[in-house]
């Protein structure tokens, strides 16, 4: 009967922190790469790194600036015109911390196959079925 | 000289495993709940556990049947309507390739964080970066 069923626990798969912000793929790839380089990255070095062109890494820098995630420098190069882009340090926090979540999701997606397999999909299709 | 520079990692950071349809910070919580429960979930019990509205919920359902990710019966239990959500085989196989990628995200994120620690940041706007 669904009032013998346990409850279940209460948004313990919302995943609050994966900000919308960092969390698109190829955000998440940019900022990836910034965060090893506290120094900074050049636009080109990044749009090869991320597989991006120019346009998708313009599009996707505006966000992180806007966000508050990344700075961007232009300047000058050898005479040439150069930007450079560079996690903020709040940036890094705010990364760091949601890199925390995706680990949690990585753990309880583990744990949650590894179940499934010990309870052999036993109960596929049976009525009664439990809940995380 | 730009030319003297390491060439980047061609698409090291793409992350091109990252599908869309799994990657959504909602659709992620539902597949993680899933996947735990081969046996299925019931919508109501979905919903509280990652904290979405009807419609929402929904509409989430929606896309991941339209991928192939899951399934959903709808049925009857003490004579009233009952909705049961299960991941197909396919949903759990790619489901679990796309965790694979996120662990590797996250090591990724781990490795870099720790070398600029290392690096101790000391190159922060000094020309001639390195790339990761």
């Amino acid at each position: 009967m669904a009032k013998d069923k346990p409850a279940p626990a209460s948004g313990r798969f919302a995943y609050e922190g994966l900000e919308r912000a960092l969390h698109e793929k190829a955000r998440l790839g940019l900022l990836t790469s910034l965060v090893a380089n506290p120094e900074g990255l050049a636009f080109n070095d990044l749009k090869e790194l991320c597989a991006l062109t120019d346009g998708n890494l313009s599009r996707h820098l505006k966000v992180l600036q806007e966000a508050g995630l990344v700075e961007v420098e232009k300047g000058f190069e050898q005479n040439r015109p150069h930007t450079l882009c560079r996690m903020t340090a709040q940036g890094r926090r705010r990364f760091l911390d949601y890199i925390g979540v995706l680990e949690q999701v990585v753990r309880d997606a583990a744990r949650g196959a590894n179940s499934a397999i010990a309870k052999g999909h036993a109960k596929r299709g049976k009525p009664g079925w439990s809940t995380a």
